[in-house]
């Protein structure tokens, strides 16, 4: 490489110097933000940038970077007289198991759902496709805004074969799991569903239903559930709020 | 519930029907989504607005929305004299098993990394403390930009024990995931690791290396991958570019 003239070499190194500062914050930001969310500082107040500079070994201004960084994503608030306090709180979802909501967040509240939509539609071609049903035939449409303790989650809807889903029309769909609903019909345990995750910005209407600003994170959810004997039962798509679900399992490297 | 007064009753009507015409479009553009993202238009030209419409059971208003819904997030374009294009390409990343960048996606091209800090750093009290080792022990800290096919797809930190981190140091860390590394220096295939997905929007600076607009939907993973007798070996923290990948597995009812 051939050497950088002095008038460019040293933008250039300042540049890089930035790029550092820039990559140490992230990194300690990404830290912080694993421990708050682990429950680390069961308070909810973080220790003093000082305290933090030392057991995270990085410089105060990294440090005032990093939390300036968790406080535009939300996660902490600088509380006057008090110092960086923890404001958000994610609720972990389980990979490792089908679950319903309410079945998987048990251990931190009450799942409630506002129902949107419910009632039969003819159904549009891929959904009968993956459904295994005719063209056209009616489908099951419930749309669910669901919250915990009263906080809204997620944006759920459902499709379902209507010999099956029109049952529900008659079930608490306020108050419990289409899963559960789904086993009391059928009378035993659902099947597998094959799962795809992807993170979107929400469009403007659905920030508005989820109460969350406009284009913020949105954790999307496809499920196609079965029933044991492998037939699909439940298309569904779910849109988590970013900023309050975390979802975790394990994976090994031999299956 | 009280009747409504004729003058409130007309706006709320009126509200009512643009909600449920948002509902309908989002609902839509879902199920567009998800054809879009299995490949269900292998010629990469959605059919027609009228032909949309009768195949998804839709008024011609809604498949309207819901094209600009997708256009919104860049999933497609509008072309002149051809109609609409997809102009998105995401990455299925498998959740069955626990694989490397490069190994997952081998049938969608081949990952490039560009090593943008790599050498030991005093590990921070947290990364010691996952990683099993004595407090300011050092440890490797290697962070990646990984490319497919030279487009950036996600931005990687790792840190690992120096005994077998700093191993690494001469390896090709540019065309090689670090798990097979792994493999390759301990003899054996690795063991399970714990994973914990979430979606956020990018900060400026990481938006800016993954080139990706600020507050793109990012999909986060920290994984923490253990060797087959439980020693924790690697702590990472990945940002997925949410418009470029998707997590996909099966999970079952009973365990």
């Amino acid at each position: 490489m051939p050497a950088e003239p002095a008038s460019v070499a040293l933008p250039l190194a300042a540049a890089r110097r930035r790029r550092l500062r820039a990559d140490r914050a992230r990194q300690l930001a990404d830290l912080l933000r694993h421990q708050i969310l682990a429950g680390g500082f069961p308070d909810g107040v973080l220790p003093l940038e000082d305290a933090l500079a030392a057991d995270y070994r990085a410089s105060r201004n990294t440090v005032r970077q990093a939390l300036d960084l968790l406080r535009g994503e939300q996660i902490v608030a600088r509380q006057p007289g008090v110092g960086t306090v923890v404001v958000c709180e994610k609720f972990p979802h389980g990979l490792e198991r089908l679950q319903g909501l309410a079945e998987t967040l048990h251990e931190h509240g009450r799942v409630t759902n506002e129902v949107r939509t419910v009632g039969p539609v003819a159904a549009p071609g891929p959904v009968a496709h993956r459904l295994g049903l005719p063209e056209h035939a009616d489908v099951l449409c419930v749309e669910r805004l669901r919250r915990l303790n009263g906080l809204p989650l997620s944006l759920d809807l459902s499709y379902l074969p209507m010999d099956i889903g029109g049952e529900l029309l008659g079930c608490d769909l306020e108050n419990t799991d289409v899963f559960r609903l789904l086993e009391q019909l059928t009378g035993g345990p659902l099947g597998h569903a094959e799962i795809t995750l992807e993170a979107v910005n929400a469009d403007a209407h659905s920030a508005a239903v989820l109460q969350a600003p406009r284009g913020a994170a949105v954790l999307m959810l496809e499920r196609l559930t079965h029933l044991p004997d492998g037939r699909p039962v439940d298309l569904e798509f779910i849109r988590f709020r970013g900023d309050r679900i975390t979802m975790s399992g394990v994976l090994r490297r031999s299956l």
